[in-house]
């Protein structure tokens, strides 16, 4: 599925976070926001993000529905080198693939450690476990890669690591047109511009306005963003917008 | 469903994170974090979070789905004023029901406004529009109130308002026994450890532990998380982990 606007196709996606630690409320993600924003400059539409934790059926389901659903599917979470860290086997598990200790994994690992091959105990072999038919993405930060199988994109959780890990696989991935956006700040409720907000949002073919509330001071204001592919069309609805301030 | 461990059933829930702005990048979602963590001190087992775009049929389509799986299911977003506020239709449709203005959400309303109900324009009047058979969830900071329809409970996006509208639910909902949590820190990666925390998780019957690793001034480390209801079986494990560091 790909998101059309104003005759415009932009390419889709979906993000996995693989993680008890996120359930629990125990830590914050922070890494949804982080590939949201990339997709978003590189004209690709986030559409759904899951949350799921370490449990093979539970990441095998949801990872099987989004990469028969959107054009590409990110997740983070699960690679590492402990007995919860399940990502990789559920990965080749939901593509119907073997999983093996793979030698060029194996070799990049290695140069993390002064002893080289000598230190990959058991533990970090792991990591060298590569579904059959992935290729590994680039880890400069730890050195264990991640990978990626057809529109599977498979990566760290450690926040560091899984920035480095999307900057290396963007420019490999295919964009639409960027969404190009505009923001106006009120300093009213959204409840007394939200009438000629509508007005403006029925007019805005091929666009869309969304409407943020927030309160500084406990006096409530309203930031308005109308997003659309025409920086011409923005510039309108933007007067349009400062009118109403 | 709900989950097991040890004999002990647990209730679980779903988290619906509803807005175009999270999706965006725009916006960092802050309120699973915060049910996550009080659902998990209520013995509620947060299971999986979505997050989907204003759009109603992905709405209702999640909601569905998260309802029929899940003993609570927990909204946040699209309640306010305005044109893409489309949470109270879409959860309306899910369920079968009808929605119209109800005259005890809009007695409420206007108690936020000097001038009472004369100052409920068309706008405001759309917070009063709730699913036929729901009941009201209070929101003492901006009034436009919440609400819950059987297992479904829809909320604010607005941090603040989300947090007091979740503080006031929760003494509503049945938990199972709270899930306790022990956790050791580490000097050292975890492929260092790895082996003996798995040693200790296999004897660690109806509880997990969780390895969770950091980097403090380019160092790495390790926390170590072990969940378990019982306080004494949680201390040996402790004391287990303890000899490893």
């Amino acid at each position: 599925m790909s998101v059309s606007n104003a005759n415009i196709t932009r390419p889709d996606a979906a993000m996995l976070v693989i993680g008890d630690e996120i359930l629990s409320g125990r830590t914050q993600d922070i890494n949804t926001q982080f590939i949201a924003t990339k997709l978003t400059e590189l004209g690709i539409c986030l559409a759904e993000v899951r949350v799921v934790p370490d449990l093979e059926e539970h990441i095998v389901s949801a990872l099987n529905t989004l990469r028969d659903t959107y054009d590409y599917v990110f997740t983070c979470g699960g690679i590492g080198p402990t007995h919860d860290d399940i990502t990789a086997d559920a990965i080749a598990n939901a593509f119907g693939v073997g999983i093996s200790i793979r030698e060029d994994a194996k070799q990049i690992l290695s140069t993390n450690y002064a002893e080289g091959e000598a230190a990959l105990n058991e533990a970090r072999l792991r990591m060298a476990r590569i579904p059959d038919g992935a290729l590994l993405i680039h880890n400069p930060i730890s050195k264990a890669p991640g990978f990626y199988l057809e529109n599977v994109y498979v990566m760290a959780g450690v926040p560091s690591i899984f920035k480095v890990m999307v900057e290396s696989i963007l420019p490999t991935l295919k964009g639409g047109p960027p969404l190009l956006s505009i923001s106006v700040k009120f300093s009213k409720p959204e409840s007394e511009i939200a009438k000629s907000l509508e007005a403006i949002a029925n007019n805005f073919s091929g666009g869309s306005i969304g409407s943020y509330p927030f309160s500084k001071d406990g006096i409530p204001g309203t930031n308005v963003v109308a997003r659309h592919f025409d920086q011409a069309i923005l510039n309108a609805v933007e007067y349009e917008l400062k009118k109403l301030t």
